[in-house]
């Protein structure tokens, strides 16, 4: 509560008048259980219903991108005139190319094996009952976002595949950017014979109405909330919904006694440069003592070359000279930039332990020749995904073959890693008799 | 918050002094940590290693069942003395019997497939990267249960089993005969070189202790609460870890028109009368108006022979004289005894909505012979389980075959109905590579 107060004010949001509130709060209650009610056709839906419908928004995307392109100019001036930053005007604003991005998402996520009706279990037993083990929609999805457009597209794409109605809750700065592409969304869903209510657009940015949602838990099966860190936070603080969502990233390399130390330079480098604002980026190198002396001033000076601050323990600084010296609380900082801390230990266990203790338990990598030291730093690191021999950025729902992406998990419950189609089901038992009963 | 307050003035339990309090706490966060320690140690035994303690357990509980019954005897009399309700007293009364079941149980849950290390799925990516789904243990799992002492030894083995520490917090009523019987298991755990940290007891029942393990959400990684309504839902209101629990059960039996009316009498009535005080016994049952006159009559004169008070709208009080009329709110009503709502319906179109709108979403059947109208229900019904021909008496973890049964889950995410030992697991991405970066 404190923390959405807090971003509350941070935004400089105008608050809504209590009379607005009043009358927000009413409508969303009604479009929450128009949605509810559209989520039980949408989850009998066949296939190709369903696929008709996203190709369907992907030709009206394209036919349609003048009427996107007026009102999402109205959106970034609005965003320019309030000063809103830089980095967030881009996510904003939408180009034809962009446009195009999104509809191809769609047809690629129609192009997707159906998650719904999959039999994941079946069993006959002693009675003579058949079981079965069904995939099926979650129900009704809240999505809550910040300013980027496409996830609008993209999340109303991925429910709708997956047989689920949603509500968007998107950032304020797109809220017209938003109304057209819903506006879009809705008139295929029409066309494709599917209720349009299954996707809806929360009707005001007031923030009180995001508190109303993730506790609608009568009605809302699930909240995924996409956004930063402390708008996750407050969710999940809120939330009586379910909740699904990505923690941070600490992740870790370790390069192991027995590495090729030319593939371990390659690994580290990537995962700590090629994109390190993500969260599967390195922010913790972790290196044997006994291959320390060849591996490490190598390193550090690619490193430096590529503009990365390196945090070194006292045993890399005497390796390197002018290595700035790590602090303890370097050890539990996820950078999301420029910066490295770099350790030097004297095992796997070692590894194993500090990773544990200090990471998020989203993505390491042990880069050995050594199978057997392979297999215990996989099987002992407690995290969403461990590489052997690859780069902690490969964590990603396109790499791992899930088509599109909702995110990566660092839960562990439902959802482990990078999740797909198949994270947006439950399943059910479906049990078949001739009047079995209980004696 | 508010329920957890009423709750505990309802127990009557003595408050504990501020120091008390503050002392137990510390012990606490003490043992918490080492069950976080031990669990990574458990995370990696042999499933041979596991099932010797499991049978360890099991033979020493046979062994020392004399002071497991001494000591049972002091909470039992304790419980006499301060007036415990009868039924209470007979869920903590232990007999040679009763532990002769529980190590029976934990042969069973030896006997059971290891539900870790299961690959899941696995995958060749086009950059060569192996990618395997493996079922790993949850870690550290915080059971909270009332006075049955049976909770403290199953879960304790299924824990085991599925490779997760567990930390038992138990009913005051049971303190010393848990401390028994988590003795026992720890001399188990220890002897099959395993480590007795990884079955803990709280120390204390001071209520203010289960606030603290339930908010512990950087090392407990599951709660799971066993009891009444009321105290699920305040463990739910005040846990930051993750909860999985029992919902309540209002099911539903469907006469369809095409029922075989003699197997749809069994089932209404095995599934209202065998043992009315559980989650999968019916509340509600509604019969198609084409056989209600055939049909109504009959059942209700079985109810009323098993005692078995009916409430029926204003078709079913016309087909039988004397029956009581149903109010709006005994359709929404988990009885959990004697009594049944009856209703007249005109399709299975309005069973499945009337179910779906007054359901809990726990166990439904449809008794009938037509094929389309079977489907319909199993498809539309939104429960865990869905029955045709077979009474939901029957949605039960021991019937279904996963053995040992933690429950039955009316959420939907990570684990719905019937739960075994694989809902104790998680996944985790196991990747091995050659080098490969991201590009």
């Amino acid at each position: 509560m404190k923390k959405l107060k807090t971003t509350t004010r941070a935004k400089k949001s105008k608050p809504a008048s209590a009379r607005e509130t009043q009358n927000s709060r009413k409508e969303l209650g009604r479009i929450v259980l128009e949605a509810k009610a559209a989520s039980r056709i949408l989850a009998q839906a066949s296939t190709d219903v369903k696929n008709r419908a996203l190709n369907g928004i992907a030709d009206a995307l394209g036919r349609r991108s003048e009427e996107i392109l007026f009102k999402n100019g109205i959106d970034v001036e609005a965003g320019r005139r309030s000063g809103l930053p830089h980095a967030l005007l881009d996510r904003l604003t939408l180009t034809h190319r962009r446009i195009q991005d999104m509809a191809r998402g769609l047809r690629d996520v129609a192009a997707l094996p159906d998650p719904v009706g999959r039999v994941v279990e079946e069993s006959s037993r002693p009675n003579g009952l058949v079981l079965q083990k069904v995939s099926v929609p979650l129900g009704l999805i809240a999505m809550v976002y910040e300013s980027r457009p496409n996830v609008t597209v993209d999340s109303a794409g991925l429910c709708l595949k997956s047989g689920n109605a949603v509500i968007l809750r998107g950032g304020k700065e797109a809220l017209n950017t938003n109304s057209a592409l819903v506006t879009i969304v809705k008139d295929a869903l029409k066309a494709a014979g599917l209720p349009p209510e299954a996707v809806q657009l929360v009707p005001s940015t007031d923030r009180a109405l995001i508190r109303d949602l993730v506790t609608m838990d009568e009605v809302v099966d699930l909240v995924i909330p996409r956004g930063g860190e402390d708008m996750v936070r407050a969710i999940r603080e809120m939330a009586t919904v379910p909740v699904l969502s990505h923690g941070k990233g600490l992740c870790s390399v370790y390069v192991d006694k027995d590495a090729d130390l030319g593939m371990a330079e390659n690994i580290a480098f990537n995962a700590k440069v090629q994109r390190p604002g993500v969260c599967n980026a390195m922010e913790t190198l972790l290196v044997h003592k006994d291959v320390a002396a060849a591996f490490v001033p190598k390193i550090v000076a690619r490193y430096r070359e590529a503009k990365v601050e390196v945090r070194g323990d006292e045993e890399v600084r005497r390796l390197v000279p002018g290595v700035r010296p790590a602090s303890n609380k370097d050890w539990d900082t996820e950078f999301l930039g420029l910066t490295a801390a770099v350790k030097i230990v004297g095992s796997v266990e070692e590894a194993v332990a500090h990773i544990n203790r200090h990471g998020s338990h989203h993505s390491d990598a042990v880069v050995t020749g050594d199978p057997a030291a392979a297999e215990k730093f996989l099987r002992e690191v407690d995290s969403a995904a461990v590489f052997h021999n690859a780069s902690t950025r490969l964590h990603d729902g396109g790499v791992f073959g899930l088509g599109a992406e909702m995110g990566i998990s660092t839960q562990k419950l439902h959802a482990r890693g990078a999740m797909g189609l198949k994270e947006l089901t439950t399943t059910k038992y479906v049990v078949r008799g001739a009047g079995q009963i209980r004696e």
